[in-house]
């Protein structure tokens, strides 16, 4: 390491450091006041072992060089953000537990026994383990959940999605998650109340359906609005991603608040306070 | 007649006043400060007949009595309103023709005999014909249309829709009449480029493609948003309807409009200067 | 009493039965399946007394007449709700904690004195007291709460509120109370960081601030939307009322809840479980 | 020039290549298949003279070598884009002129004599001359037009804009524009009719005026949206920039158009169809 840092400073680790996603982590942790890049971790075998991890992510040489060993840079820092592979994220789960160094994670896909080696590591430091990083998704999913259970059968529930053109399927996953959190905070099944589309005699609505549109066009990153429709008042919750950066920059808030918790495993939730 | 007109005063009558809509006919004449009510009419047998214009339509005594008979008050009007059923209308057009009173029509579901009475009349009498008075909705038809043209290709067209929950199909003749101006200004056929719904893998969106969604909820009067999504903006026409007061509203603007035209035909997009 | 009921029925009176506010409290009882009219107060002197209370509210006879003393009809009531005036509620609250009637109130503006009363009989009773029984405000309320912890100074926030042409005063109360929810979130007194209008030279946005928008025209009833604006991301709630009978809906639900709770005093978001 | 056309391919060149709208504007031309790069242009003096211009602009070497003097060049082009300075423009307005090549001018803040040496030019060659050339903003401008002398008095004009908290001035230019555009429909001089926010005890909404409210928050690009407010429905017309690159590409539209026009001056509006 060879930037300044203060007693306060918390220093980080990024896994897969040449990725889209590590580039990203990378300028994440540089633009948050609160955290420094102390380590740059790449598979074994990355032409960019060696190089300068700002330059990489072009934001500047930052004098933190790659290397393809996390031992070797695992006691220079106080956290290490991993969104790579189910087979690296185990492995690395084992060194920090062994070094006393909390994470981030991001992976998916775990299998059973890795989920139970992800279980263990929470016996020994303290984890974040999240499906998505972005503030404003873990705030809308809680939020959707509090006012379905509010309005219960009072208010008829919609939701419209909108994403760019390119997208090849329809509804999207954060759509889904959506409509998962109204159907269980109603105590429904979502496979029983979702329609997609309504075209031609569709009768009356169906009081606790959930209705799901897909708009695509353009080059729209990623919009979605949920309708509470009740018959004097709508209340509408509404999230317009700008860009991917949003879900680094929750990661990296994710590493600044882990350092300061006991032992155990927390999600994106926690990071936020919404489960307080 | 019993109010205190100047000479500017539009006198106008109104045909079905003990209707639905014949009562916010009465209602929005009295409102425009440019016309005043002056005969209403019931068909024969209606227990309404004698009874005050005003009191029958909740807005207080106005001292018009409602008649049976369309040539009884036709010499004490300027222009008679007619939102009523075919036969009837085409008896009234014969008679205001033969007493140059304008029309403004509303009814719909002329046959080929019936439209020629129309036409025969509009050699006579200036007369305003439209199967919607409410100006919103005419005027985003006509902007939807330039906006096709403006946009090409450039950009995808989606639209979205939102009616209450006792609505019986979808999606709404409005929804139609907005896709149908989009795909006409662009050489398209409705039919083979409409969308209703997008569920699983869908593939990417094909250029060219109407997307339309119908959302249903609670008592929502009628919203409809138009989205044309090029890569680097988006522009949005919304229409929001609160109540149906509006086209009685409408009607009345065109009745104070049609007294001022030449004889002929003309719709309500003629009214609003949409022509031009 | 009347009508049919079962043991499950809850039997509500409703003060101020010929007032604006309690002819939709009449009808929102009468809506509510839950629930049935069984009494019907008004002051003494009032016109009305002796009438029907269903004919007052024009939704029809109910066979409950009004009557100008709550002593005389507080045995057949399970709960009364109460929308009127200071001194009279004071009153109320007495007669009620007496019969161990349970009590929804909405009047503002008590005293000292009158504060006292209220504390007095929740100690008896259990009473729902409430400056708002709109579903979604009180829901909007809280989400803000939550969104506002969750973005902390992640997000820049700013309100835009829409109100009728008539509207006198700028911004609305709710606005203000939303505005309030967001500054107390975060530790902030509203007073230092509203702003209610840009123009000019601005400088750039302050952070910490809080924007407050207030849109007048036509006959909108009242729409308030909250942005939290990430660099990333953003994150809106708006709530839209179509019609001020959502809040005798919501009092009655309150009554509905009230009489299954243990002695003492509530508010909204106790009866919509957002405390919890 | 070096890359394969046809002969219905636009030959493009394009004024100060190295700047930042001169990259936007080469990937624009790269990017639309009716045209292709043969000619970039840059200061004397730039150190970027004899790069390729491809690689400048980060999209692959295009073998267009920048040039420093337009005569050596201007044989090799139909069309020359130009959004640089004043000076630069008179100049190659008379050497465009000279060789019969059309013209597209970004180009803004124009003296007297130099509007002058525009009007000559236009006798000699198609030009567009434009302040913004978005599809989008040209277009929302004629619907506002439109939409204001359609509803007349009928309808309260209010127009929130939203940009980056960044921004040092309020309301941006295009939402002055855009109330300008409704202020000339309506007869009005925007000084007398424009408001800037609301707050105290304001008075009834005054007949005729035009709310402008400045939302300023994160990274927004830029929003408008214009509410026509009637008493019964209201129409929004709504515009969301996503990113600069619609700008160029919109000049890049215009180039394709106008080497098909008449010798004259046209603005964006013609090139979209919007004045015919």
């Amino acid at each position: 390491m060879s930037q300044e840092t203060t007693e306060q400073t918390i220093k980080v680790g990024v896994i897969g450091a040449g990725g889209r996603m590590g580039r990203m982590l990378i300028e994440a942790v540089q633009n948050n006041p609160k955290t420094i890049l102390n380590a740059a971790i790449e598979r074994q075998g990355s032409s960019l072992v060696g190089a300068d991890a700002g330059e990489v992510a072009a934001i500047g040489r930052l004098e933190v060089q790659i290397v393809d060993v996390l031992e070797a840079v695992i006691n220079d820092i106080d956290v290490l953000i991993d969104f790579s592979l189910p087979d690296a994220t185990e492995k690395n789960m084992q060194v920090c537990a062994e070094h006393n160094v909390a994470m981030v994670i991001g992976t998916t896909g775990f299998n059973e026994a890795q989920e139970q080696v992800l279980a263990k590591a929470s016996e020994k430091i303290a984890i974040v383990y999240a499906g998505n990083y972005s503030t404003g998704i873990n705030l809308s999913l809680k939020l959707l959940g509090m006012a379905a259970k509010a309005f219960g059968n009072e208010a008829d529930v919609e939701i419209i999605e909108a994403h760019h053109k390119h997208k090849i399927d329809a509804p999207s996953g954060t759509a889904y998650m959506m409509a998962e959190a109204v159907a269980e905070a109603r105590g429904q099944n979502l496979k029983d109340v979702a329609i997609y589309g309504r075209e031609g005699q569709t009768g009356e609505r169906e009081s606790g359906t959930i209705g799901i549109h897909a708009v695509r066009g353009g080059e729209i990153v990623g919009d979605h609005t949920v309708m509470f429709i009740a018959d004097g008042e709508v209340v509408e919750i509404t999230h317009r991603a700008r860009e991917r950066m949003t879900f680094a920059a929750g990661a990296v808030r994710a590493a600044t608040w882990v350092t300061e918790q006991a032992i155990g495993q927390y999600d994106m939730q926690d990071v936020l306070g919404l489960n307080d």
